[in-house]
């Protein structure tokens, strides 16, 4: 079975044509040109499809699409999408099935990228598990039995606003002391940079002090690696607040396979391994057992194949 | 139709025969003698659904029971329950079918609570909702479309740690600054005695200085009645931090109807009040419209009514 998976992002739009079984058929991305309004974003989406069947004589089961914003239920339209001018609430489904003639599913984008690591991904051999996406914001998706738990308004699995600090920043939002706040790539900069700020001997003070913007959590990977006791410090720190929004999510959720994704992520076992330290220390004792957080390596491959699943599930 | 509803505690066995449409026919209840071992304790619950009928020419469908403990996804056993000496993986189902010829469902009596919350109390207006229970300790249980989230093994919604301040106090769990170290009965009225204590010119302080120990949450709600400052201000930061323990439920389940239930929760409105407020400044926009916090006046008949729930959806 063959559908079409789209990754509608503020950016670009991501196309490609996915084989249940096997995977990518073929992929595309064309820019979004956000700017110039949504009838010319579907158009734009209609033409990524077009393209992408080209060269293919299949015939796929339909379209399931990830973007930003808030899906509704029967998940025909977004409200609000972040980073997509002018949009309010637009019958998506219903537009991108004027414009191919495909039968069209959407979801919001965190969700899908959960979605496809449950099918495709390091979440194929858990039936339930919590994805934690850590880029520049803090997302993700819970899925359960291999599908996706939405809750009453489609809105679940804000897992970047869980507070583990009532105390604690703000983040962009306005709830304080959320995981977000301490791991969203800002936010784990600027106390990247804080604290090296504070050790002009280390050899990251000589490398950034003058353009401490530059810094990214890469960097402090790479120090880690070379034995940089202060990169690993400083990622420790953050496994360990990650391990604390994990003990909330397995506590309220009884879901004990964590799939974690994302740039942040890339600092990898200098964040993950004291994020599951923690989690294990704080955790009740029978929810330790068979504790596991794993890294899911797909990257942004995971939404566009999460969305290719999407239709797989709800278009057959 | 009618169900029998057993809540089997350390100290004493409730049962009740319950109409599905109007509630209590007849309820019961006995000293469980738990210290005489498991074989006795079966031989009281027995005991105490042939009580029940004594009087009643019906024909209940079975039995639905809640205990305290971890149950199995099927229903049938428990494994180590506090307070019942010497148990540990036991079939209680089969064990109680055995004596009184009815079948017989188990669950987890937090989620009992609110499963009988959903069907004859506060929660019945809602299809999906979280209940909160301050008492002794905090629990709680999850209901999505009038059904209890179970998660994968059926320990979801341990509320009560769920943590809001990784730097806070340890509660009797090992998780660090969760609710219940805060809102937990002994934690409540150790905070407001440390709080009582330094403000000697309070009646409070005249009241407990010789003995906080007798301190309860009812005796705050009291002065909170007559305008005693101090006592409000307590179960006005008590609040508060509920507030932020049901932002991360309710940024993790999207579900924002709450219903607590409990002792501690007869503070009333002067806990439920600041929590509610919290919350709402907290929460993400989307998530405060529709949001409400209501109190469950069922008390401990909520797990009795859950209980002879279970045995309806289950057994039928």
């Amino acid at each position: 079975m063959i559908s079409i998976g789209i990754d509608l992002g503020g950016t670009n739009i991501k196309a490609a044509l996915v084989d249940q079984k096997t995977g990518f058929i073929e992929t595309t991305s064309i820019p979004t040109q956000a700017d110039l309004g949504k009838e010319h974003v579907f158009d734009r989406v209609a033409m990524a499809v077009k393209k992408l069947l080209e060269e293919h004589d299949v015939e796929p089961i339909g379209i399931g699409m990830g973007l930003p914003g808030m899906v509704s239920l029967d998940r025909k339209t977004v409200k609000n999408p972040p980073n997509l001018t002018g949009w309010k609430v637009e019958n998506v489904a219903g537009e991108i099935k004027k414009r191919t003639g495909y039968n069209c599913v959407i979801e919001n984008d965190a969700n899908l990228a959960a979605l496809g690591s449950a099918f495709f991904g390091a979440g194929e051999s858990f039936g339930s598990f919590i994805m934690v996406t850590l880029g520049t914001g803090v997302g993700g998706g819970i899925i359960i039995d291999q599908k996706i738990y939405r809750g009453v308004h489609g809105m679940a699995g804000e897992l970047g606003h869980v507070i583990i600090n009532y105390h604690g920043p703000l983040s962009n939002s306005n709830t304080r002391g959320g995981i977000e706040a301490y791991l969203g790539q800002r936010f784990l900069s600027r106390f990247a940079a804080d604290t090296i700020r504070q050790n002009p001997d280390n050899p990251l003070y000589s490398k950034f002090h003058k353009n401490f913007d530059k810094l990214e959590p890469a960097d402090l990977y790479d120090a880690a690696e070379t034995g940089n006791e202060l990169g690993i410090d400083i990622l420790r720190q953050a496994g360990e607040k990650l391990g604390y929004a994990i003990v909330n999510y397995v506590h309220i959720l009884d879901i004990n396979k964590i799939v974690v994704s994302g740039g942040v992520a890339k600092a990898g076992k200098w964040i993950l391994g004291p994020a599951e330290e923690t989690a294990k220390k704080y955790l009740m004792p029978p929810f330790r057992e068979g504790f596991e957080i794993v890294y899911e390596s797909l990257g942004n491959d995971a939404a566009l194949l999460g969305a290719a699943s999407l239709a797989f599930e709800e278009l057959c």
